[in-house]
C-alpha cells in the first residue's frame, strides 16, 4: 500500500471510543511515510502499539498515569516492524499493567467491542484489538501473559497470533509476569498475521527472555478437540465449538489445573516482582488482583512450579498424539454490564482457555469461528507445542469459512 | 570382571567407617551375580548407591533414621545399571537431606578422605566418593544439586560426573532442590565414568524433570579459565589451579552471582517444598540451613529467578567463545576439625566454584589435579553448556596425568 495514503486513511478514518492513549501528528506520520521503500516485506502497513510497549516519541503508559516515561527508544520488536516498512501510529488501551482479561480495567476508558450492544472488547489488549478489527490500522501488537492477545481478537472477530515465549523479543516491554509475558500480533487475516509474525521475530542479543526454534511442518496435521469442556451455561458458544471436527478426543484437564495456577496461585505474586512500587497508584481492581500476591511464599512458588512440571510433562505427552489441540477462546461473551456485576470472577472465567498457554510452554493461533444464533462471535484457539508456531498459522489458514465451520485440517 | 570374584572383593575389602549405611547379604550379592550375563557392559561391575536413591531391598534413610522407608522397587537409574549388569552393594552415608559438602552431617558419622589427615570427604555423597576411592567398588552413583557429586570427588582424589539436568532420572531419589537435583556418577578413571554415564542415562516416561540432548562435539574443544579466584589464603591450591593452561581468560563474576542464590537466597525454600515435614528429626545444622527458606516470600523467588535468567543470559553468552571453562573444584580444602569450628559459613566456601552448575543449566566433570607441595589433593572442574557431557568427558580424558599438570586440549 503507499504509505501516504495509507497514513491518509489512518487520519481519517473514525476512531472508536477507548482505544488510544497516544497517537502521532500527521507531520509525525507522514515523515515515517517518507522514509517507507516499497519493496519492504510490510511497506506502508499501518499498526498501532499496545501502550506498555515502548515506541520512541510517545509515552508509555501502561494506563496508569503516575507509571507513565517517555522512553528512548522503540521495543526492539517494534523497530523490527518499522524497519520492514511499516508505520506506527500510536499507542493503545489496555487493562492497567496488562492485568486483565475484560477491556473494562482502565483510567483512559473502556472500549466496546466492534460487533457492539455493550458487549466488551475483552482485554488486555483491548485497544490493539479494537483498532484492527474496526480497519483503523492493517495490524497491531498486543501482549499475552494469560490470553491478552486472544480474548480481545475472540471479542471482536480477529486473527491472534500468541507466539511461543521469546520469539517476539520482550525488551522494552512492561513486564506483567515477566518470565510468562509474550508480544502478540492482531490482524485481520491468518495470512497478514503470520506475515507481521515473520516480519517481528528474532533474537536480541540484550534479552536474557528470548528463545528461537521452529518445529518441522507435519505433513498432515493430526488434530485434537475437547468434551466436557465449560461454556458457562452458553448454549451459543457450545454449539459453535461443537461444529469444530477433531481426530483425537482428549482430556485437558491438566491444562486446566495449569491455568489456575496463575491468578489463583503464586504466579500473582510474580506481577509484584515488578510493579509493587506501584499498588497505590493502581485502579482498585487491578491492586486487588496483584495484593493477592503476597499471600503467597517462596515455599509457595516452589512447590506450584514442581506441580506445573508435572502438569507439563502431562501436555507434553499430548504432543505425541496430535500436532494441534483446538479450544474454544472464550466459554462464553459478557457485556460491560456483566463484567461490572462481577469483575473478578468473570475475568477468571474469560481466561479459562487461555490462561494455561505460557506456563506450558505452549504456542497459540486465535480464529474466528462465526457467530452464535443471536448475533455473538465465536472463536476457536489453535494451540501446539513449543516452536510450533508455523504448523499452527497454517492449519488456521484452512479453518474454512463456509457454513459448516469444520476445521479442513481434520482428517 | 567375573560377578562372583567381584563380590568376593567387596566382601573381604576393609572397608573405611562411617562410609556405609547398608549393605546386601553375601547370599544376596552372589545372587545378585547369579544373574549377570558376561556380555553386558558394565557386567560384574559393583557399585555403591548414595542412600538417597532407592534400591528395592534396602532402606532409603536420606541419613535420617526418622525418615526412613522401604522402596517398593529400585530408582530407574539403579534399575538401568543393574539392567547393563552391574552389582549394587549398598547404601552409602550422605549429609542429610544431601545438604551440605562437607560429609560431616549425618547421624551415621563422618567419612575421613581417603588421603587421612582429618580431611574431610566432602558431600553430600560423602560414602559414595570414599567407596570408590578406597577400592570398596568399581563405581558408585550419588547426587549433585550444589556440588555433592564434586566436591567429595576432589577431595577423595576421583572422577565426578554431574550430567546435564535430567539425563539421569531423578524418579526415586529423595528430592533436595527438586528443580536442580542431579543424579551423579563416582569413578576412578573418566572412561569408567563415561561409561557409567552413558549406561545410566535415558528418559524414563511417568519422568517430570526428564531431559534429553546431546550437543555435537567441537573439533578441538576451545577452553576458558578464570583469574582472580579466591583461594581462601590458600597457596597451594592455588599453584595447582595456575598449572592449567586455557586459551581465553573469562571473567566468572555472573557465575558467582548466581551460586549465591542458592543458599544465601530463595532456593532454600525449593528445600522445605519436601522436606518442612521433617524439620524436627533433623540435625540442627541441617535444620538451621533449611529454615532460613522461611525468610523468602513468593515475590522472592520470582524476582530471584528472573535475575537468575539475567545470569543465566550472560553465562550463555561465555559458550559462544569456549567450549569448556576450566576452575578449581574447590578453593580450598578443610579438616573436620576446621568444619566443626564454622560449619555452615565453611560449606559456603566449598560451593563457591560448584553451586552455580544447576542453576546455570551446566554440565560439569570433576577430574583429580595432582597434589600441593603439602601432600592435599587438589581437582579441577570442567565444566560445559546443557547437554556438553560427551564434549566435557572427551576434554577430561586428555587432562595429561604428567608433572605440569597441562590441560591438553588447550591451545
Amino acid at each position: 500500500m503507499e504509505a501516504h495514503a495509507s497514513v491518509d486513511r489512518f487520519l481519517s478514518h473514525r476512531r472508536s471510543e477507548g482505544v488510544w492513549i497516544s497517537t502521532f501528528s500527521a507531520a509525525e506520520l507522514h515523515a515515517q511515510a517518507d522514509r517507507v521503500d516499497p519493496r519492504q516485506p510490510l511497506a506502508g502497513l499501518t499498526f498501532a502499539v499496545k501502550d506498555n510497549i515502548d515506541v520512541a516519541g510517545l509515552p508509555t503508559t501502561a494506563a496508569c498515569p503516575d507509571f507513565a516515561y517517555e522512553p528512548e527508544r522503540s521495543a526492539p520488536v517494534v523497530q523490527r516492524l518499522v524497519d520492514a516498512g511499516a508505520i506506527v501510529v500510536g499507542k493503545t488501551n489496555l487493562d492497567q499493567f496488562a492485568t486483565g482479561l475484560t477491556g473494562c480495567r482502565s483510567p483512559y476508558g473502556a472500549p466496546e467491542s466492534v460487533f457492539g450492544g455493550g458487549l466488551i472488547s475483552g482485554g488486555s489488549s483491548s485497544g490493539s484489538a479494537v483498532a484492527v478489527a474496526d480497519g483503523s490500522v492493517s495490524f497491531a501488537l498486543g501482549t499475552d501473559t494469560a490470553g491478552s492477545g486472544r480474548v480481545p481478537a475472540a471479542l471482536n472477530g480477529i486473527v491472534g497470533v500468541k507466539p511461543t515465549r521469546g520469539l517476539l523479543s520482550t525488551l522494552g516491554v512492561v513486564p506483567a509476569c515477566r518470565s510468562l509475558d509474550c508480544v502478540s500480533v492482531f490482524a485481520p487475516t491468518v495470512a497478514s498475521a503470520g506475515g507481521v509474525f515473520r516480519a517481528a521475530r528474532g533474537r536480541v542479543h540484550q534479552d536474557p527472555w528470548g528463545s528461537e526454534g521452529d518445529r518441522p511442518l507435519p505433513a498432515e496435521p493430526k488434530v485434537g478437540v475437547a468434551e466436557g469442556l465449560d461454556f458457562f451455561a452458553d448454549a451459543g458458544q457450545e454449539k459453535a465449538y461443537a461444529r469444530i471436527g477433531g481426530d483425537i478426543v482428549l482430556d485437558v484437564a491438566p491444562l486446566l489445573e495449569a491455568g489456575d495456577l496463575l491468578y489463583r496461585g503464586p504466579w500473582v505474586a510474580e506481577r509484584l516482582a515488578d510493579l509493587d512500587g506501584f499498588l497505590t497508584k493502581m485502579l482498585p481492581v487491578t491492586r486487588r488482583v496483584l495484593e493477592a500476591g503476597y499471600a503467597f511464599s517462596a515455599v509457595d512458588a516452589f512447590r506450584a512450579q514442581h506441580r506445573l512440571r508435572e502438569l507439563k510433562a502431562a501436555a507434553d505427552r499430548m504432543w505425541e498424539r496430535i500436532d494441534v489441540l483446538v479450544l474454544p477462546t472464550i466459554g462464553t461473551t459478557y457485556t460491560q454490564a456483566e463484567i461490572a456485576e462481577d469483575p473478578i470472577g468473570r475475568n477468571l472465567d474469560l481466561g479459562r482457555y487461555t490462561q494455561f498457554a505460557n506456563l506450558l510452554g505452549m504456542a497459540a493461533v486465535t480464529v474466528p469461528n462465526g457467530f452464535t444464533e443471536d448475533g455473538r462471535p465465536a472463536s476457536l484457539t489453535l494451540f501446539g507445542p513449543a516452536f510450533s508456531d508455523e504448523t499452527l498459522l497454517l492449519a488456521a489458514s484452512r479453518v474454512r469459512k463456509d457454513d459448516a465451520m469444520t476445521l479442513a485440517v481434520a482428517g
